[in-house]
């Protein structure tokens, strides 16, 4: 529980037990790499919660490439993280108090927690109640925005049919391993790009890619070549950069470029040069397109009808990279940037209680 | 009348009048800059036409950005005009003889006839009979490839709607313009990217734009954001480049974005750095798509209900720049890449008989 209120009794001494809000507030907008120096450790006293209110306390916390958009100080989809706030993220948590009727202290919920203990919702806005049978760690990977991003980004951009080639970058990383595996079942052929002969074993044998392009070790050009000689029809990129000038230059007629995003460049002090040969797809006649998950929120019941059964059938697998810390949160971060994780990259502060 | 045949008497001297057939040939690749240099003068005999062989003799040449990339040592859409080639051009002709059933001598036709008087078309193959009513200008601008392109690339890549804005780049080149005030009729507010104070007169004037942005005498960037205040629904590029990235940088959400060509690249001699803010289409969730207008020739009847209606209301107006003189014929290539001509540039070689 998170605060104990003084016994109201008139002319007795109080007694006050004070729950502490541990924070990671920005400090400093990055220019390049984000690091533990951008963030600021801070405790404060947690206030009581109005009418309305809803208090979760965080059990664990999504790291997902686009948090590094959101400290630069410009408008995207959602408005920047400010100085002095606490870093915005994804997170589970469970309900310790609430004053809205929709929620009861015990339930687990999924919301925009940031990098805190506990955090306080108006009305309930933008929590949800994670689904029966549905873990923290799983409604924030393959269940909640990542395997959202993968099933939407991927069927609702394109259409992979039996016998296309479809190529996806970032593929070892929590969308990109689960767009493979649904690109499998749709019956195309995939080919995975990934760092490392671990992450491309991962790829080609539990997770049934047909093949898989180790960029710290091969030419990507070369191996795009080679499994894929009937070029790509469908493109879903979370690279951007080099890799995304490659695919272009690979584009079967009428290809599909699904941009998921562009983590090559999120670290850059200076915008990146685009690819050089936009106008393939024009030669193709293709499309390149870009989404972003908050716009098919509405829609996660088609989504997990779909999603369900697949994970209990084993037709999509998960991994997970559960690291432990509230110290430890700013460098999380880092893996995704370094390529440390293979799958989705969380920390976890707590179990149910 | 290309060839007379020589009599045919035993024993007596054969009197034969040979039909020279000009040509421009491509002599050496371009590298940069395309001009007169790469191509070689040549006359030669013209041949009888065989079995299902027709005749065309040619009044008109169309030219077109396009053509620079067919004279490039790679696959495209087409594949490359072959050194000591006749260069490729789309034409308007009239036949002289016929052994095909489909055609007869007089008939006005258009296809690829190339940089020369006569061609030869086996089966008749690639060549259709102009529309009734139709002059050979016409039918290379507004009522050809151009409308075509204008047309199809603007109203099956996009659905401008009262109150979108559409950005034309190239605006007062044969497309551009075509786009503009078809943008127009479907109730769209259309702003226009073009050279000088006379093209831009002549689109908010004559044609309707709403605003014209003289690229060669005022910032792009600052005029887009000045004319576009609601930011751009669709972008119709002919340019490419930095123009390209300008637009990208104003784009409303779920935006299109129709790439129809790169006129800004097509002479450069490597390829160039495309643009830094391709991620604007996924902040924006926005699309762009490419195409190629032969992919729509078998919807013309389509295109023609509506295009004549329009051009004979003066919804849609169409300028034409005709030169003359065979020896002009790869200069007047040129004119296109130094933004000489206004609306469709077009060479002329005779009048049909």
């Amino acid at each position: 529980m998170p605060r104990i209120k003084p016994l109201e009794l008139r002319n007795q001494p109080k007694e006050i037990i004070v729950t502490i809000n541990r924070q990671w507030r920005l400090k400093t907008r990055p220019s390049g790499l984000i690091g533990p120096e951008h963030f600021e450790y801070v405790e404060t006293e947690l206030a009581d919660i109005g009418a309305e209110e809803v208090l979760v306390r965080n059990l664990c916390l999504s790291f997902d490439p686009t948090q590094r958009g959101w400290v630069n100080d410009m408008e995207s989809y959602m408005p920047p993280v400010g100085i002095g706030e606490v870093m915005r993220a994804g997170t589970v948590g469970q309900v310790v108090e609430s004053n809205h009727a929709g929620f009861e202290p015990g339930d687990l919920v999924q919301g925009l927690g940031g990098w805190q203990d506990f955090f306080t919702v108006p009305n309930g806005v933008g929590l949800s109640k994670l689904p029966e049978g549905i873990s923290p760690e799983q409604a924030l990977g393959v269940f909640g925005t990542t395997g959202l991003t993968a099933y939407f980004g991927l069927l609702d951009l394109s259409e992979p049919k039996p016998g296309d080639t479809v190529l996806v970058s970032g593929a070892a990383g929590a969308t990109g391993s689960v767009v493979g595996q649904i690109a499998k079942i749709k019956g195309a052929r995939v080919v995975g790009i990934a760092g490392g002969p671990e992450k491309c074993a991962w790829l080609t044998g539990s997770l049934g890619f047909d093949a898989a392009i180790d960029y710290k070790n091969e030419s990507v050009a070369e191996g795009v070549a080679r499994h894929c000689p009937d070029r790509i029809n469908v493109f879903f990129d979370n690279v951007g950069g080099d890799i995304l000038e490659i695919g272009l230059s690979h584009l079967a007629m009428n290809a599909r470029v699904i941009l998921c995003g562009g983590i090559s460049g999120y670290n850059e002090t200076e915008p990146q040069p685009g690819p050089k040969n936009i106008m393939n797809l024009v030669i193709t006649r293709s499309r390149m397109e870009g989404f972003i998950i908050v716009d098919y929120l509405h829609r996660i019941g088609e989504f997990l009808a779909d999603m369900m059964p697949w994970y209990q059938q084993g037709l999509v697998q998960h991994k997970e990279d559960v690291q432990e810390g509230f110290e430890n949160i700013p460098s999380t971060l880092q893996r995704l940037f370094s390529g440390q994780n293979t799958g989705k990259q969380l920390l976890k502060l707590a179990d149910p209680s």
